[in-house]
Formats: C-alpha cells, structure tokens, sequence
C-alpha cells in the first residue's frame, strides 16, 4: 500500500500546495477522523480541501481512541499510537491504494501520524508532501523572520519551557502544544513576544510587543476566544534582546 | 506600495501554495533578480513559476551588489542590505502596485527580503505568502519527523556548529548554510545524521545513517554533484542518541 501523508498547513484552502491537491487527486481511498469532539471547523475545512482537488476517492473513517490515564506519559503516547494504527488498519481493510491521509500543517512537526504508520504490518510505502506549519503561518501574519540575521532558532513545547526555562543559548525560542501560556513563567524583562492563534483560519488574532507589556492582552483575548469558539490554537515566538 | 514575499518553496513547481499562486496572478509587478552568476536552473524554475500562474504583471529586474570585503562581517551584510534596497527603489521607480518577489523557500528562514523591505522609503504595506523550507524538503524526502515525541529542535547554520559545537541541551539539530560538512568537526559516536541536496529538485540527492559510516558518502556526493551542476545546496538532521 501506498501511504501519502498529506501536509494541509493552517486552514486557509491557499495553503494547500500545488503537489497537495494533486497528491489528493490521484488517490483511491482517503482516511479521515470521525467527526465530533468540538473541533467542527477542522473537519469542515478538510471537507472543502476534498471537495476542491476534484478526487474521486472513497473515504473511509475512524474514531481517534482516548489515552490510558493508567500509565506513565511515554507509555500512554506509545499504547495511544498502538492503538490508533489498529483502527487505521481495520478502517482501510479491503481499500485500493494509494491511501491519503490529511495532515495539521506538516507531517514533520509535532505529529505522530509518521509514527503511526510505522506500525502498520505490512509497512506502506509512505510518502510525505509538505505543507505549511503553524510557525510559517505565525511568522507570515506577524510579517517578521523566525530567525536574527545568521542566527539560532530552537522550537519547542510549553511543557518544556515551564520546565526547563529558557533554553540554554537561545536567542529565539519558537513554541507550540502550551495549553498554559508559559511564557509567564520565565523572566521576562527582556523578552519580545509574538503572538497569533487560529492562525491561517478567518478567526486570526495577533499580538506582539515587548512580553511584559503584551501578556495581559495575550491572556485576555485566549480567554475571551476560547470561551466564544469553544478549543484555540495558539504559537508564539520570543526572542531576547532589544526591540526582539 | 503593497509588497508582497511570495515562498515559492524548493523548486519543485508542486511547492507553490493556491495562496502563492492566487497572490502571484494578482499583482501587477514582479521584482526578479537579473540572470546569470551560475544557478540558471533557479530563475529558470521563477520563469515557469510565473508562467504557470497565467499573471499578466510587468517583469523588472535588478542586479544583486557583491559584498564589500573591506568591512567585518555584521557591516558588510548591513551595506550589502542597504545598497539592494536602493537597486529595488530604482528598479520599482514608476511602478504599479501590488508587486510580488518570489523568495526561495519561505520568506521567514534565513532570508533577508523582509530586512530590505523594511529598508524601502516610503515603508510598503508587506504581506508574506508562506512557502515550503528546506527543512520540511528533508524530513519529506527521507518521510522522517523533525522532532522527537515533543521534543525540542534547534535550527542552526554551518558556522554556528563549527564555532559553537553542539548545541547546549540539544536533541535534534537541523543545520542550513553549511558549505563545508561542519559535522565533520563534532564528536560523531552516537549522531545520526539525514542529509539531502537539491531537494524538491529532479537531481535530489539524499543519505541518511549513523553519521560515522555515512560522512565519507555525503562528501563524496557532495564532491561530485557540485562539479557536476557547478554549485549545490544541501541541508542535514543531526539527531543525538539510539537509532537516531
Ligand atoms: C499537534 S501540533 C501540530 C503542528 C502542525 N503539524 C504544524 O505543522 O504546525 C498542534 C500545535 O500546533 C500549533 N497550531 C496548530 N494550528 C494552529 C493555528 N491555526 N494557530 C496557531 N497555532 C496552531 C499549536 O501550538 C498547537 O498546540
Ligand atoms: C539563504 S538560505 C534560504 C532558506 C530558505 N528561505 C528556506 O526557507 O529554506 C539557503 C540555505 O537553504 C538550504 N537550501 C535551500 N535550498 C535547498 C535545496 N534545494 N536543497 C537543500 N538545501 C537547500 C541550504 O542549507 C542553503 O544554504
């Protein structure tokens, strides 16, 4: 079986790449979540990237499993994946191939879909097509760069930046999956702070500035449009040193 | 002026987003870099880039300054950004708007369009249209993530990871900007190295292994491949640890 992982960027249609849509045309079968569990736009949006690359594949559906809160974080994560490739794996019994899946943003970043279909037996022949990540959607609506001229970037986790502060060296921190904002944990006088959530979607919201001043306004527009749509993604970029 | 940084991705025409696309067919100018100076394939992919998105805009040109030698390397790139402002300022005189430049990869990733734009007088309304890194070529390529389960990743140049070392703390270290296999200069035992060149292209080369046994291949390639086509771009994963 050929497996295309298929990255769809940030929910804006005009993400998709040329190589996506047509990635999308050519398959048989599609593997798609089931729908429910709050996020309706998400499914909403892969629906019209369907219904616009003209396919004529059949689409098959599974229900993303719940985690084991009985076990330690690396085992959960390790059963949860277990687990999701068994219901891949009944979902496309008897299927034609090549099989497309649609993947948040690109395949590469912070996303087990690779993992998954690791664990598929027999192993696909996987294929990935880029698409537009959640840090590009930020430094494109904030019009900046990711990095200072020749400099360092580290991405990372707001789990990780609570507990390990502000990585060692850095000069631009890039962060993702914070439920927390846990840019309040750090010290923060000379830190700048670039803010988007729904990045890419019609609900965009921005801010940025130097941290101290910005965080109030982070924290009240979350609250606020987390309460009116119901889930929020948010990403954000620090970087230290005058004018960030 | 509304100036608009079009990433058109890694040469491969698939990589341009709708978005790049839509945005290209909509402006009335676009600022290309004169030809010559080796990478003809590269404005060759612009032309067809441009061609394909069916635009009826104007085509002005300017030539990029070398770089004064006379001054230490911070001056140099500052004059250097000073001196392309001037030549698009020129170039752009009686110009309509918008105008689109077509930046290789994404607009955001050690590129410096965004730092000369902020240079132009009267200041241009930017927008960036976000396009497929280097980075995302190469986990693509090899159908690799970049991080590990929530890991953290630093993206680094060839001069950093020569002068700096491997970075304090780090797990997965993407490295750009190398012209010398700067990994040769680090402790090699329990790296993995994921190395690709001309991604995105039809002559794209990969290795990927335990870094000890796989440098001798990547600089043999390397060797080759560049007198071959006369000049190459290549992008490495360095990943710390069992099984990479
Ligand atoms: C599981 S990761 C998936 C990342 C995705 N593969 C990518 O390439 O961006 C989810 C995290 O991405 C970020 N994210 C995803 N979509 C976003 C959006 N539309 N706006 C802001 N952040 C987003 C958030 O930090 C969220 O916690
Ligand atoms: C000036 S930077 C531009 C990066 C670009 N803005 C991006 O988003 O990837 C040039 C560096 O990108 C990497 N690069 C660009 N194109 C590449 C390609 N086709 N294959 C491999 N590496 C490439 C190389 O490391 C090169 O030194």
């Amino acid at each position: 079986m050929e497996l295309r992982l298929i990255g769809i960027g940030m929910g804006a249609l005009g993400h998709v790449t040329l190589d996506g849509m047509e990635s999308l045309r050519g398959v048989r079968t599609i593997l798609l979540p089931q729908k429910g569990a709050g996020k309706e736009d998400l499914a909403h949006l892969r629906e019209r990237i369907i219904e616009a690359s003209g396919t004529a594949a059949r689409i098959v559906t599974f229900d993303y499993p719940t985690r084991d809160p009985a076990f330690d974080y690396a085992t959960r994560v390790e059963l949860w994946h277990d687990e999701i490739a068994r219901r891949w794996s009944a979902a496309l019994e008897g299927s034609e191939s090549p099989v497309a899946l649609l993947v948040w943003g690109d395949p590469s970043l912070y996303d087990s879909t690779l993992r998954i279909a690791a664990r598929l037996d027999p192993a696909p022949q996987v294929r990935v097509i880029p698409g537009i990540t959640a840090l590009q959607a930020l430094t494109a609506a904030h019009a900046i760069p990711l990095n200072r001229v020749n400099g360092p970037v580290t991405i990372t986790t707001g789990r990780r930046l609570r507990d390990e502060g502000w990585p060692e060296g850095a000069e631009t921190v890039a962060v993702m999956l914070d439920g927390e904002c846990s840019f309040q944990t750090l010290p923060q006088d000379d830190l700048w702070i670039w803010w988007g959530a729904y990045l890419g979607m019609e609900e965009e919201v921005l801010h940025a500035g130097p941290l101290p001043g910005t965080t109030p306004d982070i924290l009240a527009t979350r609250e606020a449009e987390r309460a009116r749509h119901g889930w929020i993604m948010d990403t954000y970029l620090l970087r230290r040193g005058p004018g960030g």
